[in-house]
C-alpha cells in the first residue's frame, strides 16, 4: 500500500471524540423523548429524483450542486442525502396514514461534495426535530421548551432569539418593498453590520431612503411585540404579529425564559413560511448558531398528489458548535469511558475472576493484555486516560485483597473487591 | 410529484421498529464498554483505492464487486464502506502511534449494491467489536465473555461454537488434503448436511475415500480437545489446540458456559488465521447466526508499508437476526417511549405547566397539539400505544387534580400531579 488516504473532506471520529459525540446525542435524544419525539431512520441512499424535486432545499440551488451522485447496479440514479429534511417530506408522503401530529426526530450522517471551509466536512451529523401536521402554535412552543431544555442540560448559557417571517413580510409590505426574500437576507445581518450596513445593502437593491426610513421605523434592535402592536396595519403582519404573541404566552407557561423576541433574525432559507428561531451563546467564543428552525408549512405537501398542504415545524441542532463550546467552557471531557484497567502480576486466573466481578457491577474494567510488566501496563492506563488501575500480584490473592491505584494521584489502596466496587460505583 | 420511491434493496426503520434498534444498540454498546472497549467512528466515503485493495475483502471478490461507487467534484473516484473492518485497517495504518493493544467498537452503516433477498438491504447496520495488537489468548477470551455478556443481557439462551483455524488446517494436512481453504468450506457444511453430505463433495473435489476417512477420524460432532490431543501429530494442528485449551481455560475463570469447542465450526472468510467463533440460538426459530468473528492476523499489517504483523481478532453481532429473535421470543416490545399524553381541556396554560413539571421528573410526555375533542386525542394516543393520558378540565384544575386514564384497562384516577409522577415513574 504505498499512499493510504481519506477520502478527501471527511475526517476519522477517534474515541476520545467519540466518546463526547456520544454522549451529546444521548442527552439530547433524551431530552426530545421526554417531549415525546420518537427517532425515525431514513436511508442515507435516495432515488436522485427524490433529493433533487425542485422544491426540495427550498432556495438551496447549491445544495443540488452538491449532491453526490452515483448509480446502483440497475443503472438507477441515486443520491446520498444532504438534509434530513428531504427524507421527511418524502417519508410523509409515502406514509399517508401516519397518525398527525407526527412528532419525530433524526439523527444521522449527511453528504456534501462541497468546498472545503474551517470546521465543515463533506459527511457531517445533522440532529433534526420536526412536528408535521399541526399549525398550532403550540407545536413551536413545544421545540423552543425542548431546545430550552437541552442547553439548560447542558449548562450552556444560550439566547433563541424568536422571529416570524409573516411579521418581517407585513413590515416590508407596509415600506413597498417587493423582493422581501432579498431584502429579508440582509435585516438577517443587523446584528452583524448595524443599521447602517444593512441601509446600505438595501440602497444597493434600489431602494429609496423613505422606503428605507420605513423598515427601519418597525424594525429596531430591541423593538418589542407591544410596541410593533400599534404600528403594523398590514394583514400578513398583524397575523404574524398574533402568532408571536400566541408562542410567548405559551413559553411563559412553560416557564422558558431564554427564548426572545427579536426582529432582526431572519434566517436565509426561502422555506420557511411563519416563525424562525435560533439560538445563540450568550457569551463565549463561538458565535454560529448551536441551533435553528422554524415553521415550513408549504414544503412537505409538494411531494403529494394534488399538492395538499402538511403543515411542519422543525429544529434542527448543530452539533459541531455545540461539542466545540463545551470543549471551551470545559463542561465535557472523557478521554474513554474506561474506569479501571487490571493488571495482573502472576495471577491470571484470579485476576480474570475479579475483572468479572467489576463487570457484572457495572464497572467498565480493561484488562492489561499482552503486556509485559506492570509499568507498561500503568503507562498504557496512562496514555489511555483510565483513572483507576487494580495490581493483583500474588501476596494480594493470598491476603484477598487488591491494590487499586489512583491515577492522577499516584495513591494506592489496598481494598478487598468489594471495597473496589464500593469505591468506583460512586 | 408522480412517482415517490425509495431506491431499491433500502427500508425506512419507522418509530415503532427504531426505538427496538436503538435499546438493542445500547444495550450491547454498553456491555462493549464494561469491557473496556471504545467507541470509533470513521467516514462512510472511502477513496475506492482503500476500499479495493485486494486484500481488503478477503477472499470477497463478491465484496468488491459490490462497492457502491462514485466520484467527488474533484474527479476522485470514492466508495460506500462495505464493512467496518476494512476501515479499521486503514485507520490503524494511518495511526501509527496509537496505543496497542486498540480495542475498539463501531456501529455504523455499511453498503453493498448486491442481489436482494430476504432480510438484506442494500444499506444496513454493522455492529464491530475488535482488539488489535496483541496475539494473546486473553484477546478472544475477553470477546467470547464480553459476547456472553450481551447474549445473557438480551436473555437469549445461545451457544457460541469455537474453533481454530491451525487446528483445521493442521487435520486437513494430516489427512493430506492440500486446498484447505475449499475442504474448510465444505466441512463447515457438517452439522447442516452430516457426514454423507461432507464426504460427497470433497469426493467431488477429487479427495480418497481414504482421505476422507482421515479426516473424519478427527472431524466428528462432539470430538473434544482432550480427544484430539492424542490425535493430532502435524505441528500447526498442535498449535491451534495448545490455544484452544489457552482460551478455554480462561473462559473457565470468567465464567462463560455458553462457549464449546466445535470441530465442524470453521467459517468462511479466508482472512482468519487462528480462533473462529460463531453464536447460534440453542432453539429457536432463528437459525443464522447471532454473532460471529474470529482472529486475523495477517489482514491490518497488509495497509503498513512494509507490511509488519498487526494480530488482531473481533467480533460481529447481527443487528438484524438479533432484533428478529427478540421479536419472535417477545422478549423486545416498544411502539413509544412516550409514557402520557396530556390531554387538555379548555386549560392549555394550566395543562403546559403540568406537562413541564412531568418532564422535569423525567417522565417523557407528549401534549395533544390540535386535536379537536377529548377522544379524538384518546384515539391518537392509542394508535400511538402511548400507555396513559392525563385530561384536564377546569373541575380538574379547581380540585388540584388531574385524570389518569390507564389506555390499556381504561380505569381512570384522580391523583394530583406529585401522585401522577410517583405512578409513572416506577
Amino acid at each position: 500500500m504505498t499512499e493510504l488516504q481519506l477520502a478527501k473532506g471527511v475526517k476519522d471520529t477517534p474515541p476520545e471524540e467519540k466518546i463526547v459525540k456520544d454522549k451529546v446525542v444521548s442527552t439530547l435524544t433524551n431530552i426530545f423523548e421526554l417531549y415525546g419525539f420518537m427517532p425515525l431512520e431514513t436511508p442515507i441512499l435516495e432515488r436522485y429524483e427524490t433529493l433533487s424535486a425542485k422544491f426540495a432545499a427550498g432556495e438551496a440551488s447549491d445544495a443540488l450542486k452538491e449532491i453526490f451522485k452515483l448509480k446502483d447496479q440497475g443503472d438507477r440514479t441515486l443520491g446520498l442525502r444532504f438534509d434530513l429534511t428531504v427524507p421527511l417530506a418524502r417519508y410523509v408522503a409515502m406514509n399517508l396514514n401516519l397518525k398527525l401530529p407526527f412528532k419525530r426526530y433524526a439523527v444521522g450522517s449527511v453528504f456534501r461534495d462541497g468546498p472545503i471551509k474551517l470546521g465543515r466536512t463533506r459527511e457531517f451529523w445533522q440532529m433534526d426535530i420536526d412536528t408535521v401536521g399541526t399549525k398550532s402554535m403550540l407545536a413551536e412552543a413545544e421545540i423552543l421548551a425542548m431546545a430550552d431544555s437541552v442547553f439548560k442540560t447542558l449548562n450552556l448559557n444560550v439566547v433563541i432569539k424568536v422571529n416570524n417571517r409573516k411579521l418581517l413580510n407585513g413590515i416590508l409590505e407596509q415600506a413597498g418593498i417587493d423582493q422581501k426574500e432579498e431584502a429579508i437576507i440582509a435585516i438577517d445581518k443587523l446584528n452583524k453590520i448595524g443599521e447602517e450596513g444593512v441601509s446600505k445593502e438595501l440602497k444597493m437593491r434600489g431602494y429609496s431612503t423613505k422606503q428605507i426610513n420605513k423598515v427601519f421605523a418597525l424594525i429596531r434592535n430591541n423593538v418589542t411585540l407591544r410596541e410593533l402592536n400599534i404600528k403594523i396595519v398590514d394583514e400578513t403582519g398583524k397575523e404574524g404579529l398574533a402568532e408571536l404573541e400566541e408562542l410567548f404566552s405559551y413559553l411563559k407557561s412553560m416557564n422558558v425564559k431564554s427564548a426572545v423576541f427579536d426582529i432582526s433574525m431572519a434566517r436565509g432559507l426561502a422555506y420557511y413560511t411563519g416563525t424562525v428561531f435560533e439560538a445563540f451563546l450568550k457569551n463565549g467564543e463561538v458565535t454560529s448558531s448551536l441551533a435553528g428552525g422554524g415553521r415550513y408549512d408549504n414544503m412537505i405537501g409538494k411531494y403529494l398528489d394534488g399538492g395538499k398542504e402538511v403543515p411542519a415545524v422543525g429544529i434542527s441542532f448543530g452539533l459541531v458548535p455545540i461539542i466545540e463550546t463545551l470543549k471551551l467552557e470545559k463542561k465535557v471531557e472523557s478521554k474513554t469511558n474506561t474506569k479501571v484497567l487490571v493488571i495482573p502480576i502472576n495471577t491470571i486466573k484470579e485476576s480474570l475472576e475479579i475483572s468479572q466481578i467489576l463487570r457484572n457491577s457495572g464497572i467498565a474494567t480493561d484488562f492489561s493484555l499482552g503486556k509485559k510488566g506492570v509499568s507498561k501496563s500503568l503507562q498504557y492506563a496512562d496514555s489511555l486516560g483510565i483513572p483507576y488501575t487494580i495490581i493483583i500480584g500474588e501476596d494480594e490473592i493470598n491476603k484477598k485483597k487488591v491494590l487499586l491505584r489512583d491515577m492522577s494521584s499516584g495513591t494506592e489502596q489496598l481494598l478487598t473487591v468489594d471495597g473496589v466496587v464500593k469505591k468506583l460505583k460512586t
